[in-house]
């Protein structure tokens, strides 16, 4: 049996982001209609997270009711994995449960491993590495605020070498959109991702800056996200000094285009990456950016399953 | 769009308390044909508790399942709110997801705020002042029991200050109800209550003392609560010796008209606020209230959900 | 009204337990069918965990959603019973919200003190003393295996007093299967269990041997389990030196008649009671043996109901 895990964006390539953001836009626009269809009746999604989280589970869940199925909520400390028992053994025994699983933890390894001991389709919903899920959600609130995203620049202020990062310079050298990262000397990308934009044909589109006020020139979207990601709670004061001229705030924000948006995946530490006044202003798209996770993954599952077990 | 935030009682008002009880009997005594309408189908009802929970929860999870609804359950310490993100940015996400939020926390004022930033109905489910779902499904229960509630009186005795002599306060001022309560001197309303009594056009329906003998003559209801509130078991032993001769006992009880009913809202301290003896007799009725919470607040959400969003 | 209690396989019976196989290799068979069915359509039943559960709260929970009805979870260590208020009183009022209780608890006696104080219907889902479900779903997955039960010999090697030897000595006594057990010196099944083999017509199914050699000779099924029972981590150093030479290893297993199959209610701890290469052998059964958790509890689910609501 074929299936399609969502490890990060390469996992489904231009074509199956095009297909999730055309389906979303669909369900989105007739949602009445898409409501009825109840596509993944009697299906049930495991979905476990080993980290904290309100929007990716929230979403999840209201993504696979929406769509008739049943989520499996694993999302206590000790709920699924690190119980003493396996990992192998935790997903031979849940793959006879579910139809899917919806997982947030810390290792990308730990994912793909998992991934191959089942035939069920596993979706990534943060790691270290990647966040896809919020990657889509982004690209469908750029669609519908700024139109063909083609002709657009992009620019991500602020940690570079975190998850979210990563997954906009995948959307950026899949897709051919531009983007400009502004980041401190230290907080630059990874060996790994920056391999990937080398080997990329679109790797031009890509262009790192260490000044935010030169990489947010003429930009379409700006980006930000916490300088201090989740388990990093404790450096965070030795964090922060790094990151002095990097905060978005409103002077920063108008170098942008007049009319730019802002987008956070959230959750944001006002006066630190941001500052209010961006985070409310009329440009700001955060909270539809929240929504859009609901849309996005909502596709996602579905086409996870036509993919995978139809 | 208009919207009812259930805050207190208050924001029901008499019509909207008679509207709640009218409807809790009438899909109570057909709850088959209820059953069936599913009224609130394909929408999804956030339940935050940021205390414990077992009643509360269970019955507005039950609830919203009745009809028809998804209940996001958010009931984990640190799974919505408190997270290090604003409560707006919290708010304004979960608005995105769900169609109305249920939530017990503890300032009155939080959850105001909370009403006032999003467009989404928002349901006490007990603060610090008020327990208005509680207060409905007493009344539901009295009306069973006792019929017309207009000529019964009812009697409060123990801590006069908290969320549940709040709320009858409430019950009695605005439906314009006998009632008697009885507390230890510096257990006894607040100033805020003692004011909203005044301001009442049914200010005299309410009557304080300090003797529970002499409040619970010709009581036809008698209700209590424990004399510690949750986050106050530290300072248990010291509370209690204030609150000498104010266990419901069958010799107090006694005092009461011979067919008064007993109510607790639970859990109940057996021993402290009520002997067993009083709590496991026929007269008590603390089982039936209970289950009224959950036709209650059934109610209480179709009532919502109808002058909120249709 | 009549209901139908599962604290242990002897609740059921030797034609109860033949109604759960019948009824779970039907839905099983035929699945789609099945899901059609949603027998248990708008009923409500709660899953309380007192101690930590993968399997069986995952395994309940969908079968709950499979038949239709809705699973209220009540697994947090404080959400249902030992929050200050009597497991009484909490009983009583979840018996006027939910239509079942399946409960994971310690003490056997705190089982069926509440089922006598309700009129739904409790079901173990693992006690100290029994774990009736997995007995269940072990049973279907030797007859799926083996066929005919009647003429196999099953041979549990470890612990012989922990509540899954209870389960099978059950088994073995109430269907008439024969059982070997080999255990070490101070690991027998407990007096009460020697009193149950004793007034059982079929204690001669049962053999008690301190040799796992002897016992397994000639064995159809092979069970292991934990060595060490949840809640007893600290001592496992002390523990595991007495389970010298009961490692279900391929030497030992390879005693066994060569079709043998190996199962494991899980979670393995392996390297201990069993080996590696046992665990991932062709003729290991253990997923299967999981997956059937699902189908004999949404049978015996079927069944309780059957007998006690309709």
């Amino acid at each position: 049996m074929p299936k399609l895990d969502i490890l990060n964006l390469q996992s489904l390539g231009k074509d199956g982001i095009l297909d999730v953001m055309h389906l979303a836009q669909k369900n989105k626009f007739d949602r009445c209609a898409f409501l009825e269809t109840k596509c993944l009746k009697d299906k049930k999604v495991a979905i476990i997270m080993e980290k904290p989280s309100l929007r990716t589970r929230t979403s999840f869940e209201c993504a696979c009711v929406d769509l008739g199925a049943y989520p499996v909520l694993l999302c206590d400390k000790n709920s699924a994995f690190s119980r003493g028992e396996s990992d192998y053994d935790t997903i031979k025994v849940l793959e006879r449960f579910v139809d899917a699983v919806i997982l947030r933890t810390y290792e990308q390894s730990k994912l793909k491993a998992l991934s191959e001991y089942v035939s069920i389709p596993i979706i990534n919903a943060l790691s270290d590495d990647f966040h896809p899920c919020q990657g889509l959600a982004d690209l469908l609130t750029i669609i519908e605020h700024k139109g063909d995203p083609y002709n657009l620049t992009m620019c991500y202020i602020g940690d570079a070498s975190n998850n979210m990062c990563n997954t906009y310079v995948e959307l950026a050298c899949i897709m051919g959109i531009h983007l400009n990262i502004a980041c401190p000397k230290n907080f630059g990308p990874s060996t790994k991702m920056l391999d990937f934009i080398k080997s990329s044909p679109n790797s031009s589109f890509v262009q790192i800056f260490d000044d935010p006020k030169l990489a947010i020139k003429d930009a379409d979207v700006v980006f930000t996200d916490t300088w201090v990601s989740m388990g990093d709670e404790e450096k965070s004061t030795e964090i922060i000094k790094y990151f002095d001229g990097f905060c978005v705030d409103m002077e920063l924000f108008n170098l942008a285009k007049t009319n730019a948006i802002f987008m956070h995946c959230l959750p944001a530490h006002r006066g630190l990456e941001v500052s209010d006044e961006v985070m409310d202003c009329e440009r700001s798209v955060i909270f539809d950016e929240a929504e859009n996770r609901l849309h996005a993954q909502t596709a996602l599952l579905q086409l996870v399953f036509e993919k995978s077990l139809f």
